[in-house]
């Protein structure tokens, strides 16, 4: 089972990044051939700095690989690195109704915000199915508002399918039943990846880049104790047991501690005896316990490109692999090759 | 001075595709560096079958050579052989205003004629930009209703050069003056190709294959005198004048005669003495002479797919050597290399 990740390059992650979704992209890696690649060709769409897009590159790479990503098992690459996907692009496109695009929620949403919108933008569902496409994906994990893309890539899959596979029957998209031929793209399924957490950040709010109150996993030693630390709290004395509601404190301990700690230090939290200072502390503590060995791989990675270079490489080539038949294929289909 | 022109894979060619404007479009091999491109990534968006996408490839260049386009000196290829086009074609893309392409002349008429488009057909003058700058094309030579996409591909080039070129001023794209940078992207013109010669058709409507009325350079020797003997005259008798009005036969002669031998013609046609069928055979003979070496040419190319072949793969090379250096500077500003 192969399943397809995009990983965005929009630079230094947050625990609530990592709580709410990272965590499950990176556990997907147990569960089939795991496909995850940072998408530099979107990114151009909103960043026109070769610096800050190559270094946005980078720092997702090493994120994802310091967070518990295994290139051993995983294939993580850049995008750009299998240009295949640009000619997947263009030749599903000559299929795609001009109508589903206008449609598109990403599209509309940005229209409708009065933003005066790029061709780019609009047509990134299309790049987007071609990624998928690309690599006989079974399944993507998404959120709820990209549903739709999947949807879009498995129609279109089915479009060229019944258009260039004589034989085809949408009915039987594997052929397995008597006499069809199998489709040349494999239709792709959306796994809505429910959020499972939600952290807020240091002032209450939900924790997000735009509100300045995130706790960066990558951040500086100083400033990431200077963050636990203000960690809002209200008045309540030391002795006295501590409300649990709009605590965001209270909710961090819950998402970070492990099981058996967290019952501890929900047993004095609301018997009180304990100060915020020290579940702070406590708090921090439990940060470095789940992110001191990815910061330090972070580290190792940032002070040796070659590896993760090296890295990056072979994931190119071995997405190249699982590409390179189905590239053939399509293009024999349509007359190209 | 690069000259880029993009042939369409339409099947066979008529004498009025020829005199209309692949005439005029050969000729510009000799007015500087010709690069002619088979569009055979844009076929895509109306032939759906892989045989006949191929076979008009392989008709459209080999009709070229066929008529006098020499390999050796302009560069002829395939669009598909030079994959970097798509890469162009994404970059490009995330800068250009959806609003450009939704006032798009090409577009607007196929929604004014109640066609339901695919992305495709819209995305097409982003890609046809593409085609134009990867070459670091001059000047391109087109109809009027394409001077559109060139001003679009011209406005692009000036966008993606004033985003990713540090000192670059649009008012110097060449940076020729004190400390401006040049381009990435060089800036194209359109040159407009007046049609030199209205073909009548041998109903006296203009010549279109659509009118059925069409006599095919490539055409079988006998259908050919067919079409010939058939062209419509009227029923002025053998020893009156002819008239010059109205009249396909004259029109024909005055497009297909060498000048010295029309003169002639038109002073019997003028004078009478003379019947149709006289001129009609005039006009075969005139058509055997101007198209025998081509047709001969076209036989011996058809006979040896070897010869071709080499030729296309010589062409793509040529052009690749032209992309290569573009789209390595173009990687790089945009922060993919």
């Amino acid at each position: 089972m192969r399943i397809l990740s995009g990983v965005q390059s929009s630079g230094r992650l947050h625990i609530g990044n990592y709580y709410g979704a990272i965590r499950q992209f990176i556990q997907l890696q147990t569960e089939g051939e795991a496909f995850y690649f940072i998408a530099n060709y979107h990114a151009l769409t909103t960043v026109r700095d070769a610096k800050l897009a190559q270094e946005l590159t980078r720092e997702a790479a090493i994120s994802y690989v310091a967070l518990g990503l295994d290139p051993a098992r995983a294939v993580l690459f850049r995008q750009s690195d299998v240009r295949e996907v640009l000619e997947l692009y263009w030749i599903l496109g000559t299929l795609v109704p001009q109508a589903n695009l206008e449609r598109a929620h990403s599209y509309k949403d940005k229209i409708a915000k009065g933003i005066s919108p790029d061709f780019g933008l609009f047509a990134y569902p299309v790049l987007m199915a071609a990624d998928i496409l690309l690599y006989s994906t079974d399944f993507v994990p998404v959120g709820k508002d990209q549903v739709q893309h999947i949807e879009f890539a498995r129609d279109w899959a089915v479009k060229f399918n019944v258009t260039y596979v004589p034989g085809y029957d949408p009915a039987d998209p594997d052929g397995k039943e008597k006499g069809h031929a199998p489709g040349i793209l494999r239709l792709p399924a959306a796994r809505v990846q429910e959020s499972t957490a939600v952290v807020p950040g240091i002032d209450g709010q939900k924790m997000s880049k735009s509100y300045g109150n995130t706790i960066d996993i990558f951040g500086d030693e100083k400033e990431l104790k200077k963050r636990f630390m203000s960690i809002k709290t209200d008045s309540t004395p030391v002795e006295a047991p501590k409300p649990t509601e709009n605590a965001p404190l209270y909710d961090l301990l819950k998402v970070m501690l492990p099981e058996s700690e967290f019952a501890q230090a929900d047993a004095t939290w609301r018997a009180g005896g304990k100060g915020y200072g020290d579940y702070k502390k406590l708090l921090l503590e439990a940060f470095h316990t789940t992110f001191g060995p990815a910061r330090k791989r972070r580290a190792e990675l940032l002070a040796d490109p070659g590896e993760l270079e090296r890295i990056l490489q072979d994931g190119a080539r071995r997405a190249r692999e699982a590409a390179s038949p189905v590239m053939e294929r399509v293009r024999r289909a349509v007359g190209l090759s």
